[in-house]
């Protein structure tokens, strides 16, 4: 794990070094591939976009919401990323009980780092807007992060968090 | 203009009222297209994905920012849409010079709505984190509204937004 940060903490450093060089590595002429919302996480899902939106979302339809923080470079993040995406149940929990969001920049809010601001990692929303602080991956050091192997834990930690809806609200 | 404020409120009516009723209008076995940053505004483009986020490339890259707050299903942020993404020298403009933001929800940010929270709307902020609130388009009771008649102006407006820059800090 320690490893893990020392790959992340490299990754932040190569992108604001990145900041500071001339931009635009895609060449004028190319033509882009249109961003999406989903960035590999799951194509046939349904993102929000922004936080506010997410919130939204989760409030009118009364879902959890669940925020993944990710870098794009950062392989930690590629590697939870496929697991994520190709895990069916996963996926289908997430479309069917979910607001999801994906977000490569932190918010203002801190509720959102309550260990830190690290990627990858998973918070959990209820939709009274509170971060379920108390659903926690294996490693204690970094609380939310997930590796591909937490796959299982992820899945009873999403239908945890259904659970506490349906008893708690 | 008033038709205009109109329609919004209308739109903002029916989204309010879609949202009590059971979600998923696409059926599940159909492939989904995979949800796009640029929502049409310029598929070439780079777009930030929330404020947080164009904040900081503004910051980073010294370039401004240009907010455009919008709805899926409002006419006239439809037709703004396809002027703002069939306008050549818009277009290169955004991509050379400014961050650039579309948002279907408001930010909790107040400074962007100096005069209401109204859809469609286009709002400057510059690298030192300052709403150009000077900035307006051409109506006096949603002062910053554009439609696709006033292209001129937006461009004219894009490159006082530039100026300011090289003048001002």
């Amino acid at each position: 794990m320690l490893k893990g940060i020392l790959s992340v903490l490299l990754v932040l450093v190569t992108l604001s070094s990145a900041i500071g060089k001339p931009e635009k590595t895609t060449p004028k002429k190319e033509k882009r591939i249109p961003q999406t919302l989903s960035r590999g996480w799951g194509d046939q899902l349904i993102w929000a976009q922004t936080y506010e939106e997410a919130l939204f979302w989760s409030r009118s339809k009364n879902k959890p919401l669940m925020v993944i923080f990710h870098l794009e470079d950062c392989p930690h993040s590629q590697s939870l990323k496929k697991a994520f995406a190709e895990d069916k149940e996963i996926q289908k929990l997430a479309d069917d009980e979910f607001v999801i969001l994906n977000l490569v920049y932190e918010t203002t809010d801190k509720h959102l780092s309550p260990d830190g601001q690290y990627v990858p990692r998973i918070l959990f929303v209820d939709p009274s807007m509170t971060v379920r602080a108390d659903i926690t991956g294996r490693y204690s050091n970094r609380l939310y992060a997930y590796e591909p192997a937490d796959m299982k834990l992820l899945l009873s930690n999403m239908q945890r968090a259904l659970k506490f809806l349906k008893t708690e609200l």
